[in-house]
C-alpha cells in the first residue's frame, strides 16, 4: 500500500495483524494522559517492509494537547526529555550538543525545526567565551537552522556536516515536521528515534544518511507529524471499501488529485498555533534533555 | 451528493449533464490565457439544486496564473474590473464604494479579504478632506476588515450594516477565500458575482444576508478558492467509484477523517505566496474597478 | 517644550516643580515591584497645561516585566483589571462590554491594539445564541480591531459610532499603543484613563472625541508606550544641555531629523517580543476586569 | 566622534574636510536617479582613523527608491549588479558563488540578510543533479542564512567556514542590514565593498574576519543600511550646536538615554515594506552579477 508516513508506530499499524521479522511494538509508561509507544526495527527485512531503517522509534501520544495546559505542556516536555535520555544511554555534562532545525520558515507546517531552535537555551557561546560566568549545570548547546535544498542549492547534509567538523559536538539532535496518515495525530504526537536522518529525502540516499555510522556520533531525531498528504487520504479512504484493486486505487486518486495535489497538505485550520505550541514543548524538552540539572523554570528565566 | 465548493461553475458540473430548472452555464470570452465563464440562476428551484441563491455567478479561470507574471497580473485585474461593472451595470463617477475584506488575518488561507484591502487605493477620506488635493479620476473608495463571529463576538453582518449606516455607499464589494471541490482551481480561479453574502455562513440566515434587497444598494461579491476541505476529497474519490451508495461514503469518510478533520484545509505548500498574489490581483481589480480612468501603473504610483 | 508622550504622567514630570491648577499626581499601592501612580485632571487651564483632557490617568510601572515571569504577568493583569474596575465603579455581570483594539496590524509597534483583540475571551456571541451552555459567570464581552483612516479611509470614530449604535454596548474599552519620552518606560508601563479617545488624533477634532458625553457609556482607555518618537530624544538630550534657546533646539533637531525622521520610532530590538507580551498581559488584565468571577487559569482553559 | 555608521560614506563625511592619508572618495556615475560614490582606503592609519578595514567601499544612493517603481528598481539591480562586478574583477561562468545572508529573521531590520537568500534564483544544486536540463547561461549560486550568535551559539563565521570547505566557492558574498548616520539614508542606499566581513562584531576578532586573506577567495559584501542607533541621533543633534565638550555630550546622553536605550534602533513607521523593498532589489542585483546574460525578466521566469 501507498500510504506514506514518517511515523513507525503508524507503518507498523498499517499491515495489521502480519507480523514483520524483527519489528516489535509495545506500548509503554503508565501516565493516563501520555501513551507511549515503541517500536524496535532489528532486522534488515523488516525494515525493508515497514519503511524504516533499523533503531527504535519512541512516540508519545498527547490526546489532550490541544488544550494548551501549561502544566501537562511541562510534563510533555519532562517526558520527551527522558525518553530522548533513554534512547541515547548515559549523557555528560561536558557534552557538546548541536541540534539542527530542519525545514523552511516560509511555509508554516514545515518550519516546526527552525521554530525550536529559536526555543532553545544555547550556551555554548558563553561556555567558551565567559565561562566563569555560566550556571556550572548548563550543558554546552548551539543550533543550527540550515534551510532547505530549494531555497540554498547545498544538500543539507553537507551544511550540516561542515559545522559538525568545526564544532565537533558530542551529540546530534535533528528536529523535523513529519507527514502522519491519521490527521487525529497531528500536533499530538512526537517522535523520537535514533535511526539517523537523511534530510529532505527519503530516496536511500545513503551518502547523504546522518547516523552514528557516518557521522562517529550519536544523532537523535525529533519529530511532530504537522501533515496528511492529500494523496494520503484519498488512498485511505478507498482502501476501507474493500475489494477495489491497487491500481484502481491509484487511477481515481490520480483522476482527482492531478498532478502536484496528491503533494497538497492537509492542516487543521489552526495550523500556526499548532506549529508554535509544538516548538515550544519540544524546545523545552531538549532544553530539559540536556540541560539536566534545571527545572523547566530555571530554563524559562535564562532564556529572558 | 455532499460535495462543498463556493464556486457556482463547480455545482454546476457536479449535476453533470442533468438541467437544472432556471440555471444557464455558457463559456464566454476569447482570451487564450483566461477563461470566463458565466452561472445564470434564476429560478428558486435551480437555486436550491445548485445550492445557490439566484444571481449571475462569472469565474475566471487564469491556469498560467502561478507563474506569477506581471503581464498577465494586469490583465487578470483589467478583466476583475470589466466583469465586475458588467455585473453592476453603470458605474459612476461620485459613487462611494465601500469595500468589506471578510475572513481571519491569523489564518493563511482565510486571509485573502483583509490583505486585499490592505492592496486598496483608498480615497473617500481625501476627497472629504482635501478634495482639491485629489486627481479628479479617483472615486471615492473605503474599506473595512471586520473580522470572524470567533475573535469579535460580533455577527460580521452587524458590523457591516453599523458601518454602511455611517459611511452610505452607493456600492458595496465583498472579498472573501472560497472553497473549491477541485484542487486544480486553487489560486487560479476569481468568482465575481451579484447574488449577495452571508458572511461566515451558508445557514441561510436570512436576516444577516447582505444584498442589494436587505441594503438597498448593489452587492458585488469577488473571491478566490483557496482551499479544499479534506472530506470534500474523500468524498470526491470515493464517487468517481461508481456503485458506491451514499451512505457507505459517508461511513467510509467519517472513518478515515474523525472529527474536525472533514474540515481540514487541503492547501499547496506555497499557500502564502499564493494567498498574497491573489491578493494584489483582486485589490488591482478592485481598484481598476472603481477608479475606472486610471492604468495600473497609475494606481501603483498613488499607492505608495 | 515641544515633548510629546501620551503618558499623563511623563507631561506631569516636565513641568517639574511648576504646579498646575487642578492637576494632582501622587503615588499609589504597595506593590515592591508595581509602582502605581494617578494623576487627576480637573480644571480646563490644567489641562490645557498638560496637553491632557480633563481625567483620570493612571499607570502601573513594573520594571521587572521584560523578565516575562508569568507569575508577575498574573498579578499585572489583575491589577489592571483592579484599577480598570476603580475607574470605571461599579460593573455590573449583566454589562455588555465592547473592546476597540485601536492601531495598525502591520506596523508592529502599532499593532498592540489588534493584538490584545485576539487574546480576549469574546462571548457576546455565546451569550446571543446558546446562553444555556456558557458559565454564568461570564459577561458579554465582544471586540474589534477597526483598522486606521489610511488603510480604511474611513474615520476610526465613525467606524466605532456605527458598531456602537448596533451592539448597544454598556461600557467601551479601547486599547491603543502609545508614545512616552523615556525609552526607559517602553513595554513596562500600562496606562488607564477615563477621559475618552481620538483615535488618530491629538488635534482636538472634537466631533470625534469617543468619551462618555458624546457617546453616553463609559469609556475606558488602556494604553502600553511602544515608541519614543526621534525628535523627542533629540529635542530631550538638547533640553538637558540648559540655556540653549527653545529656537536653536528646534533648528538644531530639524538640521538632523529631516522631514519625516522626527516622526520616526526609536524602539528596542526585541519590540516583535514586547508587543506581544504586552498584548498578552493587557488582554488577560481586561479578560479578568470584565469575567469578574474568573481565575486568569478559567481564563486560559475557556480561551482553547 | 562616537558616531556609528557602517558607511564608509558617512564615516568619512563625519572627518568633515580634513584629509585622511590614503583615503579617498569620489562621485561617480551620471545616472540622474543614481548617485555613485567611491571610497577607497588604501593606507592602515586612514582606515584606522576611518574605523573601516583597507578596501574600495562604492555606494548607491536612490532617493526615489521609497516611491517603488518597478523600472527604477530594475535600473537599481542591474547597477548592483554592474558595481560588483567592477570591484570583484573578472567574474567567469563557471564560477560557484555562496550568499551569505547575515542577520536575524526574527527582528525585522536585522532580517535583510536571511531575506535576500529568500530573493536568490539558487542553481547550484540543479547543476551538479541535472545539468542537463538547466540554461547554459545559469552560473552555479547557493546560499545560506547561517542566524546570529545569540541564537545558534556558534560564531557565524565558524558556520561559514565549515560550509566553504564542503562547498568550496570561487567567490562569497555577504548580505547585511547596516547602521547609519542620517535616518535619510536608511532604505535608500545601497553600500558594496572588497574589504571582506566580521559577522557580529566590529570588536577586531581578526580571527573570525572572511576575506580574501583569510578564505583565499574573493568577498564581496552588499548591505543596506536599516536603522539609525538612537545614541547616534542623541550624539549628533549635541555635537551640531558647537562648543559644547565631549564629556558633556556623553554624559548628558547618558542621561537620556538610560543602558541599553543607546542601542535602540531608530526606524521609519513602515519598516517591514522598506526591508521587504530592499530585498528584492539587492536579490536581483545579485542575480544579475552572477547570471550574467540573463534579464530580469527571465530571472523572474525561473524563480517561479
Amino acid at each position: 500500500m501507498n500510504i506514506r508516513t514518517d511515523l513507525a508506530m503508524e507503518a507498523h499499524d498499517a499491515h495489521g495483524e502480519q507480523s514483520l521479522p524483527g519489528v516489535k511494538m509495545e506500548t509503554i509508561g503508565d501516565d493516563r494522559d501520555i501513551t507511549i509507544c515503541r517500536v524496535t526495527v532489528s532486522e534488515e527485512e523488516g525494515a525493508r517492509l515497514l519503511g524504516k531503517p533499523l533503531g527504535t522509534y519512541v512516540t508519545l501520544e498527547v490526546s489532550a494537547m490541544r488544550e494548551r495546559d501549561p502544566a501537562l505542556e511541562e510534563r510533555v516536555s519532562r517526558c520527551i526529555a527522558q525518553e530522548g535520555r533513554n534512547l541515547l544511554g548515559d549523557m555528560k555534562k561536558d557534552m557538546t550538543v548541536l541540534v539542527i532545525g530542519l525545514g523552511n520558515w516560509d511555509i508554516t507546517p514545515d518550519s516546526l525545526g527552525p521554530r525550536v531552535v529559536g526555543g532553545l537555551l544555547v550556551t555554548r557561546h558563553l561556555l567558551e567565551t565567559v565561562p566563569e560566568e555560566v550556571d556550572e549545570r548548563l550543558c554546552a548547546l548551539c543550533a543550527l537552522a540550515p534551510g532547505v535544498l530549494g531555497v540554498t542549492g547545498i544538500e543539507t547534509a553537507e551544511v550540516i556536516r561542515g559545522v559538525v567538523q568545526r564544532v565537533k559536538p558530542d551529540l546530534l539532535i535533528a528536529v523535523d515536521a513529519l507527514a502522519a496518515r491519521d490527521t487525529a495525530r497531528l500536533g499530538i504526537t512526537v517522535q523520537l528515534c535514533d535511526a539517523g536522518i537523511s534530510p529532505g529525502s527519503g530516496v536511500g540516499n545513503h551518502r547523504m544518511t546522518l547516523s552514528r555510522e557516518t557521522l562517529g556520533i550519536p544523532v537523535l531525531s525529533v519529530g511532530v507529524p504537522m501533515v496528511v498528504y492529500a494523496g494520503t487520504i484519498a488512498r485511505d479512504v478507498m482502501s476501507r471499501l474493500g475489494g477495489v484493486e491497487e491500481t484502481a486505487i491509484e487511477e481515481t486518486v490520480n483522476g482527482v488529485l492531478r498532478g502536484s495535489a496528491l503533494e497538497m497538505m492537509v492542516t487543521p485550520k489552526e495550523i500556526d498555533q499548532l506549529v508554535e505550541d509544538s516548538a515550544r514543548v519540544v524546545a523545552n524538552g531538549i532544553n530539559l534533555m540536556v540541560h539536566q540539572d534545571l527545572t523547566l523554570a530555571e530554563v524559562e528565566r535564562y532564556l529572558h
